[in-house]
C-alpha cells in the first residue's frame, strides 16, 4: 500500500515532490503557475529562478533545497506515499473550490503524503469534518464520539486532525464503529503530533489515512495547524464543530469550511460552559444547529455524489405553480440537491412557505427528495 | 390601583365585561364583529341573539348568563379591573397582529382583567416573554433565573405564564432584580393557579401585573394553557424558550410567537438533555440561539419602539449601488428595523454578503444600525 501509484509517470511525481516542499503552504500563487505550465516545467523553472516574481517570491529561500529522493524515501520508509493531483485517487472535487474561496489564502495543495489504504478520491465524498477543543470536556468527548460513531456506522469517514480532545475523540469514536477514518497533520508524515497519539495515528493508518501537504521531517509549527485546518474542511463535505471557545482553531476551520462553501454545523452546549461559547457563536452566525449524527447526514446528505448527476431538463409545466411554488421551483437546482433551508435562502421565502411548495412540487412530480436533500426531478424517460 | 380607568364609560366597560364571558377565547370571530358594530351594540345583539351565524354559534352557549355585576366586583374583591380596548392603557402594538396570524386562531383578546400597578399598554413595547418546561432541571431553573435578572436590570419586562419550573424561575430572576414582572393565567384573575404559587402572583401583582382574559371564577381547563399562551407570546416583543421538551405547551407558545411576527430565541443546553431538545429543534427550524440576555436585547432591541417611527421616503440613489447592495436596499424596510438574519432571508443572499452590503449602505447614508437592527434612513430634513 505504500508504492506509488504506478499510472503516475515517476518524473512527474519528483516533480510534484520537489513542489511540496519548495514553498510553505498554503502557496496558492505556486498552484496557479503549476496548473498553468504543469509541475515538470514548473519545477524546471523554479529551479532556474524562471518564474513570475510572486511564484519567485514565495520560493525563492528554498528552490535550490533539493530533498526529493530523500523525502520519497523517508516516506517509504514509514510507510507513505506521495498522492498527486495527477492520481485518479485525487480528491478532485474536494478541492476544486480553493482557488476561487474568499478572501483568506486557500491554496490548493500541491501534492498530499498519504499513509494508509484508504483511496481519498472515493472517501472524501463521504467525508464529514469532526473538529473541536483541545481541552475538551467529558460532556464534549462524550458527544464527538457518539457523532463520530454514528456517522461511521452509516457509512461516512471522519476526518479530523488528530489533536488532543475532540479530535481524537472523533477518531476513537469513528474506529470503535469499525469505521475508516482520516487525520490530517500539521507536520511531515514521518512524525507523530502529539507524541502521545503515536499509537493512535498507527491505529488510523491501519485501515485509514493519515494525511500531510508537509514534506517528511516538517515540524509542526504553530501556523501550520491553521493552515493544515482548510484541508480538514475541505476534505469533508460538512464539517462539524463540538465544542469550541470563542477564539480557537476549530473557529478557523469553520471559516474555512465556510469559504468552501461546505456545510458548517455546530452542536450546542450548556451556555454556562465557555468550551460551548464557540458553538453557539458559530451558530448565532448562520451553522446548521446539529444534536445526532442521523442530522449530520441529513444535511450533508450525498452532496459529493449528487453534484455529479447528470442536469436535468425540466419539462416546466411552471404554468401549474402558484407565485410561491414558481419561487420554491426556481431555486431548485438541477444539478445539485439542496436542505430546505439553503432553498428558503435562495428564494427569499419562508422555510415554512418552502417546505409546503416543496411537498407540492414533490406531488407534482416536479421535485424529488432523498437522503435529506431536494432537487428537481429529471424528465421521465 | 383597582378602581377602572375613569375615562372609560361605564356602560362600555359593562359591554366589555359581558364580552368577556360570552365566548371562550380565542374568540375572532366575535372580536371582529365587535370591532364591526363597537362592544356595546355587539353585546345587545348578542343578547338579543340578532347575530352572524359564526358569532351566534361562539356565543350561543352563554349568551343569557348575565354575571357583569358579578364579575366586576369578584375582580375588585381581588384587587383586579378591567382593561378595555378603548383604554389608554390598552396594548394596541401587541395585538395589533393577532388578526392577520396565519392559520391557526389566535383573536385579539375581548378585553384583559388584570391585577397590579403596570401600565401594560407602557410596558409590552419593551417585553420580553421567556417560557419553557415545567420539569424543568436545574440548568434551565438558574438559566431562566439568570437571563429575566438581566433583562430586568436592563429595563425589560419579563412576561411569563406563572407555571412550575422556568415560568416560575423568570419570574423570580425578574424579582429578583427588581424589575416589575408579569404573568398571563389561564383562569380567573381571582384564583392562584398553581395554588402553591399564590404567594409568588401576590408579589408579582404587588409591582407587576397578573393578567387573564377569562372571568372571574374561571377555571384553568387544560385547554386554556395553549390559549393563553398566544398572549404571552403577544405581550413580548420577543419570547425566549429555556429548556422545552419536543412536544411541549411552549413550542406552542414559539409556534405562536412565529405566527404574530415576533422574534423567537431559544437557549440551547446539553444534548444529552431531553428538556433542551425542543429548544434546539427550534434553532433548527430558524429561531435564534441566544445565550446572554444582552443578546436577547440585541435581538428584541427597541422593536415596540422603532415600529412606531414614521415611515421614510428615501432619496433612491440607488444608481450608485451594485446588485448586492441594491438588493439589501430592497430588502431593508423603511418601517421597521430587522436584523441581519432576516433581511438575508429576504434578499435571497448569503449572511456574509448582506453585512458587507449593509456597512456600504450606512456608509452611504442609506441604512440605519441601531440597537442590533438595520433599518433603511429616513432622508435628511
Amino acid at each position: 500500500m505504500s508504492a506509488p501509484t504506478p499510472s503516475v509517470d515517476p518524473e512527474l511525481l519528483r516533480a510534484r515532490a520537489y513542489l511540496s516542499r519548495v514553498a510553505e503552504p498554503p502557496a496558492a500563487a505556486l498552484a496557479a503557475f503549476v496548473d498553468h505550465v504543469g509541475p515538470v516545467e514548473a519545477a524546471e523553472r523554479i529551479r532556474r529562478g524562471a518564474v513570475p516574481d510572486v511564484v519567485r517570491s514565495a520560493t525563492g529561500a528554498r528552490r535550490t533545497v533539493d530533498r526529493v529522493d530523500a523525502d520519497l524515501e523517508a516516506a517509504a520508509a514509514t510507510g507513505a506515499r506521495l498522492l498527486v493531483p495527477e492520481d485518479a485517487d485525487w480528491p478532485r472535487w474536494a478541492f476544486a473550490a480553493y482557488p476561487a474561496a474568499g478572501t483568506r489564502e486557500l491554496g490548493a495543495p500541491l501534492a498530499l503524503w498519504v499513509r494508509g489504504p484508504l483511496r481519498l478520491g472515493e472517501v472524501a465524498e463521504r467525508a464529514v469534518a469532526i473538529v473541536g477543543a483541545r481541552a475538551a470536556t467529558g460532556y464534549g468527548v462524550h458527544i464527538a464520539s457518539d457523532m463520530a460513531g454514528g456517522l461511521a456506522a452509516a457509512g461516512a469517514t471522519v476526518v479530523s486532525g488528530a489533536a488532543f480532545g475532540i479530535d481524537a475523540a472523533a477518531h476513537r469514536g469513528s474506529l470503535a464503529s469499525d469505521g475508516p477514518t482520516l487525520a490530517v497533520l500539521a507536520c511531515g508524515i514521518d512524525r507523530a503530533y502529539p507524541a502521545a497519539h503515536s499509537e493512535l495515528l498507527d491505529r488510523i493508518a491501519a485501515t485509514g489515512l493519515v494525511v500531510s501537504e508537509y514534506p517528511p521531517g516538517a515540524v509542526p509549527a504553530r501556523h501550520r495547524f491553521l493552515v493544515r485546518n482548510r484541508l480538514i474542511a475541505g476534505i469533508g463535505a460538512g464539517t462539524v464543530v463540538v465544542e469550541a471557545g470563542l477564539r480557537s482553531g476549530a473557529q478557523r476551520t469553520a471559516a474555512d469550511a465556510r469559504a468552501l462553501g461546505r456545510i458548517l454545523m455546530a452542536v450546542p452546549g450548556p451556555v454556562t460552559s465557555g468550551t460551548s461559547a464557540g458553538c453557539h457563536e458559530l451558530v448565532r452566525n448562520g451553522a446548521l444547529l446539529v444534536t445526532r449524527p442521523e442530522e449530520v447526514l441529513e444535511a450533508v446528505g450525498r452532496l459529493g455524489v449528487d453534484l455529479a448527476v447528470e442536469p436535468g431538463r425540466p419539462t416546466r409545466p411552471t404554468d401549474r405553480l402558484d407565485p410561491d411554488q414558481a419561487a420554491v421551483h426556481d431555486a431548485l437546482p438541477s444539478r445539485a440537491a439542496r436542505d430546505a433551508r439553503w432553498l428558503a435562502m435562495e428564494a427569499g421565502l419562508p422555510l415554512e412557505t418552502v417546505r409546503t411548495g416543496l411537498l407540492d412540487l414533490e406531488r407534482l412530480g416536479m421535485a424529488e427528495y432523498r437522503d435529506g436533500l431536494w432537487q428537481r426531478s429529471l424528465p421521465s424517460r
